[in-house]
């Protein structure tokens, strides 16, 4: 039970997983959410003004999630080669462990980002960004070969899908996932490093 | 109308994708195959001994379209690097052509394609062997550095997965998308190319 007063965005997001969990995203509504919390609808609808509006938040927080390591990552310092392999590291385990921990929920935000692609593009942009900022330290400390600093970042991280997008989960089981990724690292690196 | 003696199995697989695109993957039987050609299902089944034969290889067949092409590029003479390049390019022409010229069409393959793993993993395996003839042409002509030849023929094909990966669709209509795979392919060049 919670009281209308005390009730936050973050309650309402955690109970909004919760029902989505447990009916489906074709089931969950907005009453379950306010149940689940012992609130009236309109306690949420204050806070989220449609349905719609919530799960596109739900989805975001999802989206989000290991977002500050991977951010620290970016903006750290370092040589810019050990930090796009770690912040690449980091972005695919934060991948795997979501899909294998929980594969219902996962599913079920599958469903849930089919329908929201303005906070996925939203969400690429954000990681783009970061592998940006990581390569243009890379090419100021001349690790990286000069070249346009957002295609380069884009490339990077469209040459990597194969380990983040969840469209490719089924195979970050197979047991030579990790070398494979390793395989992919050296070829991207390659591409990005100076000639010496 | 054919008759028995007439039946070839280009017939039946050509009819097969008829009904599959008219009834779609969950409604189309055996029976309605043979209908359309005017003969008894067990006509169909002396050629494939159950549905679930019948569906993988309507599934190969569908996956090997534009695998002639590829498989010349892959021996052919000339520099790798732009052999490499074209191969890559026809895929995703390949692949984006499917996409877009019929896509109830190509809805179903991918319902048919989930169901047939092993169909997919051999057609990889075949897509990656040819990649890897000319990896291999690149490193003996110097114009790639030497390195593990599989294992750099699978990175090239997982790093331009968003590029030919059914699951990446929805991104090939962007007026970006041929930059963006160019952008990549330099990426991967670099990462190929024997240093100077």
């Amino acid at each position: 039970m919670t009281t209308d007063s005390a009730l936050t965005s973050e309650q309402i997001l955690s109970a909004a997983e919760d029902v989505l969990r447990q009916f489906g995203p074709a089931k969950a509504t907005v009453v379950d959410v306010a149940r689940t919390l012992g609130v009236s609808h309109g306690s949420v609808y204050r806070f989220f003004p449609s349905k719609a509006a919530l799960r596109e938040a739900v989805t975001e927080r999802w989206l989000a999630q290991a977002h500050d390591e991977l951010r620290f990552i970016a903006i750290e310092a370092g040589p810019a080669t050990e930090r796009l392999h770690r912040w690449l590291t980091v972005l695919f385990a934060a991948k795997r462990k979501k899909a294998f921990d929980d594969p219902q929920l996962f599913a079920t935000y599958m469903t849930l980002v089919g329908e929201n692609s303005h906070t996925v593009d939203a969400h690429i942009g954000t990681l783009i960004d970061q592998i940006a900022q990581i390569v243009q330290d890379g090419m100021e400390t001349k690790e990286f070969r000069l070249a346009h600093i957002n295609s380069t970042a884009r490339a990077v991280f469209e040459a990597t899908a194969h380990f983040h997008n969840p469209a490719h989960a089924a195979s970050w089981s197979d047991p030579a996932a990790d070398e494979r990724f390793e395989a992919l690292w050296k070829l991207i690196l390659g591409g990005l490093a100076a000639k010496a």
